[in-house]
């Protein structure tokens, strides 16, 4: 193997000297690009185009070939797991994900198995084997997941939910049912994610998108504690190099000491938090991923340098800071303006890191 | 006028010292009440019997008569301005609030009027009145109004939304139409919750819902600026007696220091602090009210009282406690637990005013 072309981001995430801060953006392969938009009708549905290898590696690629991008990232589905034990995945239109079984009684937890991820998720690791083939040298690819308290919330209650009324009902009402369910995903996750990391991911995220809905005590019960035990399970290192890892809870940013004691490389950021404050908190334990407020890409190429200036200018001097949105880009955003943002890290991170 | 019988809401909220910790619970006049459904059936639409001071009142004496709380909340809607403004409100089936005329251009803010709350919102102030008569000295009347933020959500998007795309578009790309919005709709909140004053509510409570999903300088400026020019305006004391402020913004439990520093009385919790926590860092200032997961009603009984002992042990001894949900209470929960909740709050808190 050749060594990395652009390796920023992976020293970013373990905090070592870049030339610039390096920057991807949450959801870059989706629906603001036309060329997505394409290759999803061509597809037909949108799980036709997440089992697709060729069309899932196809769409991975498609921002880092319009943007000088500093990390693709696998273009996949948090629900893939729950999908491969047997829940019966769907979409409506317009509705969001759907379970036909949801999990809400002592045997369906007790019937949920441990997908082996060669077989049931096997075209999610030829389309990491795929995009890493494609990619060659030229930038790392990060993996995936969702975080086993984000998987049981779709999975118990079947689909999107305001109310986490069945999840939250589990949980108050029958707690260790509802561990007995986040310990058969984490180990699920632990050994999706390594696969993943065999099959040439060479950084890895959990995406822990409800655990803001929780309360302080529960948050660290039935979502962090998960996290921790998938973090301690991870292959650290592949191809020579540290894969690191990075946590985000969305709304969490109250928590941000209890995440960095897990171990994890780094931590994602939405934008509620002021970054220079955030960097105090969590000290030299873990970089930091953000977390400009995706709704800026709405404004003017002028406001939208302006606002990358003042992220950049949060964190300040020095490494452990990748660039990103607080969260996925929208669909309505205009593609140019995205372009906009990685010039702008790019140009007006230089003086951070002389 | 007589004292109050039950003055408990409000010593609590000014932290003089109460026999139990009040309660009341967001959204207790609901759908979760049978009751409710049938006058809400019988008025036809929703802001039907919004508009209707007899039914308004009917709805918002239920759940006092079904549980011992320590205070009725005025039954209304938080859109009740910008539907005065001219902004055409309308609810579709399972769809939230929409308005015909959204506010997105120079012409639209300029050409917005502050409504006159005995005119154009009489509906509003004949209820708190008849509200008020019907409660007679019994219980405390709280009255409230949507935080010009939050107001400026809907009357910009035109409803409700997931990405404050219109919103945002305007912070960031035309900051100062934006306040030209918020000045106007600040003073027709001040005006307003006056006249609720005048009318009989004997306290206030400010919601700004959409307040988390400002940056912490966005907060400040387009939020957190206007609410305080709100408490600044309003009337203070009415029947020879403080009438308390609350501000409640959700999911900004990390800004709990600067809303202390408002002149508010109190500030709302939603459930993602640790209520001893929050009391430190915000010291005497403020009282606060909160913060149990309105999820926690979905378990059983036991639970319930369980969950409610927690809280209570947060805040710990003393005074400047008033128990409330972290947010309204949803529609599918069964109203004895409800019940329950009360019922444990006054129970459970007798040892900590002792």
């Amino acid at each position: 193997m050749q060594p990395l072309q652009n390796d920023r981001l992976i020293r970013a995430l373990l905090r070592q000297p870049v030339d610039v801060t390096p920057v991807w953006m949450m959801r870059q392969a989706g629906r603001y690009l036309p060329e997505y938009l394409r290759v999803r009708k061509q597809a037909g549905s949108f799980m036709a185009l997440c089992t697709n290898p060729e069309l899932a590696c196809e769409v991975t690629l498609q921002p880092i070939e319009r943007f000088p991008l500093d990390a693709a990232i696998l273009f996949s589905d948090i629900l893939t797991i729950p999908d491969a034990m047997g829940l019966g995945l769907y979409f409506e239109e317009g509705e969001g994900p759907r379970f036909q079984k949801p999990v809400r009684s002592t045997a369906n937890v007790n019937a949920l198995g441990v997908p082996d991820p060669e077989t049931e998720l096997r075209y999610v690791m030829d389309a990491v084997r795929l995009i890493r083939t494609s990619l060659g040298n030229r930038l790392p690819l990060i993996g995936f997941s969702g975080s086993p308290w984000t998987l049981a919330t779709y999975m118990v209650e079947g689909g999107s939910t305001k109310t986490f009324s069945h999840v939250k009902g589990m949980l108050y009402s029958e707690p260790r049912l509802l561990h007995q369910l986040l310990e058969t995903v984490a180990t699920a996750v632990t050994s999706y994610l390594n696969a993943q990391i065999a099959a040439g991911a060479q950084a890895v995220m959990i995406f822990d998108t409800w655990g803001g809905v929780l309360t302080p005590e529960d948050y660290r019960d039935f979502s962090l504690q998960y996290m921790q035990k998938i973090v301690a399970g991870l292959t650290r290192e592949a191809e020579g190099l540290r894969v690191p890892v990075v946590l985000f809870t969305k709304g969490g940013c109250q928590w941000l000491e209890i995440m960095a004691d897990t171990g994890a490389d780094a931590l994602g950021l939405d934008w509620s938090t002021d970054l220079g404050m955030a960097r105090k908190r969590v000290g030299d334990r873990v970089a930091l991923q953000g977390n400009l407020d995706p709704a800026v890409l709405y404004a003017t190429p002028g406001v939208i340098r302006e606002k990358v200036a003042h992220v950049l200018a949060e964190f300040g001097k020095g490494s452990g800071h990748v660039f990103n949105l607080g969260h996925g880009i929208t669909p309505d955003v205009n593609p140019e303006h995205a372009g906009v943002l990685v010039d702008a890290v790019h140009d007006l991170s230089v003086q951070y890191h002389q």
